[in-house]
């Protein structure tokens, strides 16, 4: 696994409130890949996410009281491919295995593991966000 | 508030065993800076660190348990003054604020608050992490 961060993604109850917040903050939104479930934010070299809370149950099929504390982290490798190397590689280095890696409705190719501490990772491939030479996970324009 | 993390920080139970984890992933942590309560691992422009669970109770006061999930995320302004104004903006946008600012063992100045999901922002001044002009919050070499 790169030593890189790509996304970080808060669930939240309330998307148009915690948008409006970050918003209020002085962050503009990425209007084009954001809806009423997602909203993202180009921070430095990922991207920060806020995320309703009600489809992330339908991704990963937890709730945030449900064993994670609502931050989930992402690390998106370059191929598709290497998806199933990281979990692999996670999962030897100890970590569980939440959901293997699979062909996932938004178009990428994802799982996730949970680490030593029950932190979630989710590794997903993900042909709309483009990952630069130096790391950098990138909002389309 | 500019759009930018600065740094995510997980608490952990067992610190040598959540480093050798990442470090067994392929990460280098920042040896210069690292200690026996924290360690840090530059990913692209923001910081990623671990902090034992026990350092975390006495500097916010809180466990993990405690009302948040475990995570914190950092902003941290270019000047100290800066601090004040960014924790003002979040308390007008909403938010609540758990630890005024202050001077901090460390070296710092920093405060916390919680967005309206409750995840904390430590918005803190760093004089040992320089901020670049792209925003990047770069560990000592």
């Amino acid at each position: 696994m790169e030593q890189r961060l790509s996304i970080v993604t808060l669930v939240v109850e309330d998307l148009p409130r915690s948008r409006a917040f970050y918003e209020q903050l002085g962050w503009s939104a990425a209007d084009s890949v954001s809806n009423d479930q997602v909203v993202f934010f180009q921070v430095g070299s990922l991207i920060f996410a806020l995320y309703s809370g009600a489809a992330l149950v339908e991704e990963v099929g937890m709730a945030r009281a449900e064993g994670f504390g609502g931050i989930t982290m992402a690390h998106n490798p370059r191929g598709k491919n290497d998806v199933d190397a990281v979990l692999a590689a996670a999962k030897e280095a100890g970590a569980t295995i939440v959901k293997e890696a699979c062909d996932v409705f938004w178009g990428g190719y994802s799982g996730y593991f949970k680490d030593p501490d029950g932190y979630l990772w989710e590794i997903a491939w993900n042909p709309f966000f483009e990952i630069l030479e130096d790391g950098t996970c990138k909002l389309p324009d």
